[in-house]
């Protein structure tokens, strides 16, 4: 399978513009997602994991009882990529 | 409900004795697992969710894949009290 390509800046602000809640940080793509208690959380934990099962691409997960923060990278190609910015799109839409 | 106490550093290197996947770092309790892929430690992350939501205290819990990572500490008590040895003795009988 060809590696996807790093994201050069300028397309990844553009590419931010329709991604309002996700944010650049650390050379990630991230999201907090504040729920109203730790079962809505873990709800929401379990959605994304399945999206990410389904693309074959994991976020970083951290929990932390009603908030959840995900953070995406592709590590294999040291930098952020289609694969990260389409599961941030798929997970919008979910 | 009455606030638990801190353990003292003594009692705890005690009572780690019989939690040697556990260690202290940084002030919480910690363990870390290795699953052999997301899926499974998904699993394992969704067994301890369901421990923290029956005894009504909440690891941080940070997931790297087929890696998770458990932080426990008690907040509003400013450290290591009876409730995060009960919960992680909980998660070693699972």
């Amino acid at each position: 399978m060809r590696m996807p390509e790093i994201i050069a800046d300028t397309q990844l602000q553009a590419a931010l513009l329709s991604l309002p809640a996700w944010k650049l940080e650390q050379g990630e793509l991230t999201r907090t997602v504040v729920f109203q208690d730790f079962k809505q959380a873990m709800g929401f934990v379990n959605r994304v994991a399945e999206l990410a099962e389904a693309k074959g691409h994991h976020p970083d997960i951290d929990i932390r009882y009603n908030k959840v923060r995900l953070g995406l990278v592709t590590h294999d190609a040291g930098g952020i990529t289609e694969k990260d910015l389409r599961l941030a799109q798929e997970i919008e839409r979910n």
